[in-house]
């Protein structure tokens, strides 16, 4: 069993899903990354209707930090089933406090067909052509970096600012060897530094509110390449949008997050 | 009191929002438009936290079609409530199966500052120069169209197909002169005909799994313009982008829309 299915197991009692432990694998700095707490919250909703097995659209409110390293109650409820869809919701508590609410949709991705508008990747350089996202270079402890292989394009690997977009590109699996699967691609889709760093610099602590992914395929096995830009800033709010395609180019997924813009003091 | 505002009312017991009526007003052939079924959702998870009015990010499922004309329960919980920002959720409910089941994050948008990355809103004819949605062209009865006048771009405004992109721009605002609020943007973000028509034609039904729709800024009295775009289409489903923008050319909301498409026989 590799490590991301071992750290996104349910509880389940009765049928129910009841509980999960909350691994610290995935943290940020201290924090569970958000990608990881939505797949856990994905993985719980799933247990409802086995026979949908994989998630067309899900997404999380984050109201509190989640805890690494303990366990977490789960309620979630079945809110309809049907022929071809199976909707749920499932709250994450942790100490008696909601940590994260999620609500997804989920299908049956395995008869992939070609699609009919297709959103092509940009050019990129090669994996082996990119850098390693590294803790060092942000300032931050980053354990996620240690299931995941999270290479950035060269060019944007500066989290520096001064660059002319709010845009990271790059790429990303899992260095057990896992393949991708539509599960996989919620935490991908926030495993890369903020787009905004790129063009402002590290201005501070940026804390997702709400993150939603719809899955467009199963991915082919291999690299999954990324995209991730932020056009709309304002308010002390932002809205950062994903790409994430397979290795035979296929959108797999799409991500769109709206993120608070905590400024540090003097930043 | 305007039309939107009698028609989002929510009834209150013990400061629990806890029904509604859901009026036909908003039909698209039989059926109440998600747009409006999500403004009466965020608008009774509102009721839960009154010191922050502003939807911030709200998410709907469609679960079954809503029936308008008729009363729907509302269940709905107060997830978190906070010094910025409160979050909810709320199920509606007729002959006592879910219709929509909402998520939504709230604050105060009164603070308007200048955005700091902008999205403009594209080169458009004016309002008068616009031509108005008509269920006729799409051949279904609009009961939309009363209450709210939709004007599309006069080239982008036959659905029968044959243009360059799933592409369609307008304008909208409520008749009865009512001003746009952040509230009626969750309304605006659905009230267009699937952009998908321009490309393909009527090629059948556009059911909507889910609708996001992140609100950016208080908008400026005076018309809202859109844009909608679909540029990722396959395996039966579609996923839509939407801007917002109002009269001073600020950006005022995002959406981003899941649907299926179920093709007409023989189309």
């Amino acid at each position: 069993m590799y490590q991301f299915d071992r750290e996104t197991q349910i509880q389940v009692m009765d049928g129910q899903p009841v509980g999960a432990h909350v691994h610290p694998s995935y943290n940020i700095g201290h924090n569970p990354n958000g990608g990881y707490l939505m797949a856990v919250g994905a993985a719980a909703i799933r247990q409802l209707h086995p026979a949908h097995p994989d998630p067309l659209s899900v997404t999380v409110h984050y109201l509190r930090p989640g805890q690494g390293g303990h366990d977490c109650r789960i309620e979630a409820q079945l809110l309809r089933t049907g022929k071809s869809m199976s909707n749920g919701r499932a709250t994450l508590i942790q100490e008696d406090k909601p940590r994260i609410e999620v609500m997804a949709a989920f299908g049956d991705l395995s008869q992939a067909e070609p699609a009919q508008l297709r959103i092509a990747p940009p050019d990129m350089p090669t994996p082996e052509q990119c850098i390693g996202r590294s803790g060092e270079a942000q300032g931050v402890d980053l354990p996620i970096t240690g299931p995941l292989d999270i290479r950035l394009h060269p060019e944007q690997a500066s989290p520096n600012g001064g660059r002319p977009e709010a845009l990271v590109s790059g790429y990303i699996r899992f260095r057990d060897g896992r393949p991708p699967d539509p599960l996989s691609l919620l935490l991908f889709s926030d495993a890369f530094p903020p787009a905004i760093f790129g063009l402002l610099g590290m201005v501070g602590w940026v804390p997702t509110l709400e993150l939603t992914v719809q899955v467009r395929r199963r991915p082919a096995p291999g690299w999954i390449q990324t995209q991730f830009r932020t056009l709309d800033l304002g308010g002390g709010m932002m809205v950062e949008d994903g790409w994430l395609w397979d290795s035979q180019g296929e959108l797999v997924a799409q991500s769109r997050q709206l993120a608070m813009l905590l400024r540090k003091p003097g930043a």
